[in-house]
């Protein structure tokens, strides 16, 4: 019945221009339809079954891209097309750890994204240990000369996974840290939650002019086991890790619009990564992602509805391995008026509170988002000074309005970056309700004429 | 307090020898005592840290030998000693699954145990779907020739364990008769619950003549994506999968008493089986069922008590690969008067329920151990056809009186034979009230001089 009814007001539209005070009622219809149209997650099981993981610059991320023009073109997108850029690509080797000696045992280890190379053979070597990052940074210079470093940390589950933010330098800067003083290898807890024996991949980063040490995670389990070997004497591990870099590697952004009506240079974007960890099949982190805002676009489109500024639907490549497409995004549009932008990119779970970026002359338009989102269970916040994450943030340094419909991330650090991200952990009704919101919210951006970009 | 009061009870028992009227409140001050004291967790924890995974054949599973002649010793047992008995050696090696084609990409796969191997380049074929056993069945003879037959089936959560028992064909008979089709290999969908991206392994049987052809099982979440890919059309797979068959190796069933005062040549035997797979730290499987086991006795001994009968604690090897540990201790002790045997097999999680297969005259005894596990929260059912398990089994099957105590089986089959079988796992609490059954139901049997073996 939703369904035809809004087909029926389509028809009506698609007749007349849209009308200020029609806005907000055709948003309370959109958001029925989306809920009623289920279309993200059909979309989501095609990606992950039919491409599966998507490794930024590997064959399978372009597949990825072959797949997203496909997908967009059919939800009636128009001047659909990719931005190709280049990259440095890195693989996954070989990945095994194990203690060495009379409590001889596997441990669950998987490199870092970007992690350096153990020789063939392996290296074995004692575990300095560190229960923090604090304590890593206070070890003296050349202390870790022959060892392999751990560092721990306490990472929390949290709605609004702030406790990733608090801790993920652990993967980012601690292996230089520690490759800096000497550490042969480094390894840490998997940045993550619960207590599984899948590790958490990520991406580590080396400063310019040093090389990347070989660097991996042990599991949530793995590393309690280590902690209780640790705390019993010395323990000395052989790691095994032959990754490698393979050069310039070809990445991409896909880009398909909603053209506007009367302002078809204004743009709202919202969009995903395409790109995933090579491990799971990217279900979560961030086919997810795509698959809400495509369908999104494609229920404002359904329901007859055109814009007066163009809605941009944008697929990030390598948004994992460094974030180069949303810097490669930015750097391409950087003359375009964009207006408002959002990225998806926090699993597929519920959206419960919103905030945003924008000029004040745009608050009142966040104010009618708001409502519009209300009866999604949505809540509304105070703040604005959203960044908005990894891919839109170039745009929002540009000046973008940016608005951030953020999900509920109670168990999305259970299976981010790990074997477990796949599609069978994705929850129907709940991904439809992310659907509901990005069709609201770019309607309610790209229908209205109010500022919302900051400069 | 509790503990307080047990003990200065045990230096009256001590002096005093124990009469039919004290029988039944020391259990309970043994209950209360067990619950306080928490003995299993850290044994547990010292096995499954120290030791770790314990495959049936392994120098692992040797180490864990020498670690159970160490522990019941501590906890006092008398005439601590090992039985060894050879079997056929099995070792897992490399693992490997992966789609052939435009949807490339890698499933999650394990050797089931006593899976013969692919070439060490692995074998690229086409699958074979069969919905469940059944359909496998159904198929003409030579059907599967240079196939890989995929044997799905419909395993459901299950608190009593039930789906596991009518479904495990799959995995044991399942590859046998599929070789005997002609299948090049065989997968199935891991013998589990949940939907996480842990394969699990268990054994596998081949009748006598038949070579065993590669098999494993693909994780729930790499079924129901294999599912997926073939209802969209023909899916090739590649498979590398080669353990071995190692020769002649040696396992043995490890055994402690607590010497009866009256009759010590009447046991009541309790225990749980000392080897593991492979991939886990075999924490809940059957790690557990040894801790439980071992704490109940030492419960009973730092009580004071002095048992009637001989309580014996047997930790059996090599039992996941095919129960070789309890047909070689029934097989060495079949003239032994065993009254009563029970294992702890199932998990850490709280007993439930409890069945029996005794004499008609112990069944008042059965009544008064079921009145003392009541507040435990154990029910009792009027079953008196208990099988026992793997390990008990042959012991019912020479007249021993069976006691099973019934585990809650709800989340057993989401870790069963994993990766993720691991310390973690374990409730403290739940773990505490196993061994406070086991205490218990020992003790009241072996202070008793009633009638429970069937023959």
């Amino acid at each position: 019945m939703i369904r035809l009814l809004a087909a029926t007001c389509a028809v009506a539209l698609l007749a007349a221009p849209v009308v200020a005070a029609d806005r907000v009622a055709e948003a309370g219809r959109l958001r029925e339809a989306a809920l009623a149209t289920s279309a993200a997650y059909p979309l989501l099981e095609s990606l992950t079954t039919e491409v599966g993981p998507r490794l930024a610059g590997s064959a399978a991320e372009a597949r990825g891209r072959a797949w997203a023009v496909k997908a967009m073109t059919a939800a009636g997108l128009s001047n659909v097309h990719v931005e190709p850029f280049a990259l440095v690509a890195w693989e996954r080797g070989l990945e095994t750890a194990e203690v060495v000696g009379p409590g001889a045992q596997r441990l669950v280890v998987t490199a870092l994204g970007r992690s350096g190379a153990t020789p063939a053979a392996g290296i074995t070597a004692q575990v300095a240990y560190f229960a923090d990052l604090q304590a890593l940074k206070e070890a003296p210079a050349g202390s870790l000369k022959g060892k392999i470093a751990f560092i721990d940390h306490h990472m929390m589950r949290a709605q609004d996974g702030s406790s990733y933010g608090a801790n993920n330098a652990v993967r980012t800067q601690g292996p230089a840290i520690a490759a800096a003083k000497g550490a042969a290898a480094t390894l840490i807890r998997s940045l993550g939650t619960g207590n599984g024996r899948d590790p958490h991949t990520g991406v580590t980063q080396t400063p310019k002019g040093q090389v990347p040490g070989p660097s991996g995670a042990l599991s949530l389990a793995d590393a309690d086991q280590l902690v209780r070997l640790v705390s019993r004497g010395p323990v000395t591990l052989k790691l095994v890790l032959t990754p490698r870099f393979t050069g310039t590697g070809q990445s991409g952004n896909v880009v398909g619009d909603l053209p506007g009506s009367a302002v078809p240079n204004e743009y709202v974007v919202i969009g995903g990564h395409l790109d995933s960890w090579d491990l799971g099949t990217g279900a979560i982190d961030d086919g997810a992602g795509m698959a809400i805002t495509l369908a999104a676009a494609k229920a404002i489109k359904d329901a007859g509805l055109v814009p007066r500024r163009t809605i941009r639907v944008v697929f990030w490549g390598a948004e994992e391995v460094g974030g180069e497409g949303g810097e490669a995004f930015a750097a391409a549009h950087k003359t375009d008026a964009v207006v408002l932008a959002a990225e998806s990119d926090f699993g597929a779970d519920r959206v419960y509170r919103v905030s945003s970026r924008v000029a004040e002359t745009g608050l009142p338009l966040v104010a009618e988002i708001n409502r519009a989102l209300a009866p999604l269970g949505i809540a509304p916040t105070k703040d604005n000074s959203a960044g908005g994450g990894a891919d839109v943030g170039p745009l929002g340094a540009l000046g973008a309005g940016i608005l951030e419909l953020e999900q509920d991330g109670s168990r999305y650090f259970d299976l981010h970056h790990t074997p477990d991200d796949t599609f069978d952990k994705v929850d129907k009704a709940q991904i439809d309700q992310n659907v509901a919101a990005y069709a609201v919210a770019a309607w309610l951006a790209a229908s209205d004429e109010r500022v919302l970009r900051a400069k």
